[in-house]
């Protein structure tokens, strides 16, 4: 029997991509639209759904993995909504209601990185796994958490990005973070590295210091969520992730962070299956909201 | 009708605290043996239960909170040990499997800062919370981490004395811990402040520059478990929180840390609902045993 179809929203702040889809290759219907005005994108969004489905099988459920800050408590009032975002016309948006009104499916509704944990978990980088954590490093950071096979969020959402670190000895850039001097979206970001080497991080030579830089806070990130809450694997991901040098310097400032304190069989070696890179590509953010999707219509 | 009678262990590394209890108020039996080898002190603490149970209602439930570090892995044929401890004769012993067999009775086996967290949230400074943290500062440091009412293990407990910490710049202390420089415990531990300030830290005055140091570090703790997993409280328990000035320095360093970056109705105002005290007192560790014993009871 095939996986039932989900209509997927990976709603970023920069593009919104909608999908019908039931897993990896089964991506039936995909469409990528500008992020403008709530009322114009939602507007587009509808109207690609409800055409989506009046060609396939109507999908039971829609499941969204938006940017944030989203409020995830479905006590609050607020449930649903994108919250206190600096993006011009976003903050205070529902992004749940116009859509459950209209198409008339339940919603699931998490931050974009949570999906792709998800998605990961399911079918990618940490396929029958039950405890990962998951940062994506890009223009800002983000990190979720799954433990015992559920999503932790507490009062709200998972803030990994603002987590505080310490400096690398060699590092005199002030931060890239208007609330925080020192926390991890401060210091390495992608923002945060074109700020500091005043070139994009793509651009940033494998052999370039500012990688071992990066790599301190980034290990320093993983070892404070292992402290926390220890998962069987981490997942880096992001644009700043696709500099293939950057992995292993992770793993061996994480290694010498941690300096043998844990001994979890998943800890040994050099750390090449715990700290890993994601699998799903592209399709990851559709792929983790069908996963989402299809996790809330097998408890329903 | 009267919550079930629970057997308890409170397993530290100095004494062994085992009791029959209901709840606040309703601790009917009681004996506090010291640590030494194994088999001594798990025979001494079977004897104690055997004599116990003959003079009441057999409880249906053994609940141990143990120093660690503990495999509370079902799957692990290690499953109930105390593993790599540092303490003498202790690590890699076996501290359900002799219960289990003499007593004829289930064991919950935690650790016993996850036990305290689970008293305080049902009958302490987190009543009828479900997403609750809590630290206890002594010799060394522990924490653990509630969340939607559970209990958050990954392949392991949490670790949260060996979060890596930023050093305080008036902190030149090398650090007490002797795998990490400059881990929580390293840095704040009561091991770490006597041997920075070279008295304990209770009879440090309240007014010494080195609470402010402390509070520093204690707030970095906070912050960095509410990004990870945002609670609903955090309890700052054990001796070194005995300093009544310390609290209000935390609570300050967090806020000035946080610098209203979250806006959760519970982080409003100075801090004061957000990060508490314990209130069980000397009995949490036999009151933490039977709340995880009775929720053990109930879900079974």
């Amino acid at each position: 029997m095939s996986n039932p179809i989900v209509a997927t929203l990976e709603s970023g702040g920069t593009k919104m991509v909608a999908a019908l889809a039931r897993g990896p290759g089964e991506i039936l219907f995909r469409e990528s639209i500008p992020t403008t005005s709530p009322d114009e994108t939602i507007a587009r969004l509808i109207h690609f759904y409800q055409n989506a489905f009046s060609q396939t099988v109507q999908p039971e459920v829609l499941a969204i993995g938006t940017f944030g800050p989203a409020e995830l408590d479905l006590q609050s009032p607020q449930y649903g909504f994108i919250t206190s975002t600096p993006k011009p016309y976003w903050s205070q948006t529902d992004l749940v209601g116009p859509f459950k009104k209209a198409l008339g499916l339940p919603v699931v509704f998490e931050t974009d990185v949570a999906a792709a944990l998800v998605g990961e978990a399911k079918w990618g980088a940490a396929r029958g796994m039950e405890h990962v954590a998951y940062f994506t490093v890009g223009t800002g950071i983000g990190g979720s958490l799954m433990m015992g096979g559920r999503l932790i969020h507490g009062v709200g959402h998972s803030e990994m990005g603002h987590m505080r670190l310490a400096r690398h000895p060699d590092d005199h850039f002030e931060g890239a973070c208007p609330f925080h001097r020192d926390c991890l979206e401060g210091l390495a970001s992608g923002t945060a590295m074109k700020k500091r080497w005043n070139v994009p991080a793509q651009e940033l030579p494998a052999d370039h210091p500012g990688w071992r830089i990066e790599a301190h806070y980034l290990a320093q990130a993983c070892c404070n969520v292992l402290m926390v809450a220890p998962p069987e694997r981490i997942i880096l991901g992001g644009g700043v992730n696709h500099q293939p040098a950057l992995l292993a310097l992770v793993r061996d400032e994480l290694r010498k962070l941690l300096n043998g304190y844990l001994n979890y069989d998943q800890l040994s070696g050099q750390l090449e299956s715990y700290l890993v890179s994601p699998e799903l590509g592209d399709d990851a953010g559709i792929l983790g909201c069908v996963a989402l999707g299809q996790q809330y219509l097998s408890l329903s």
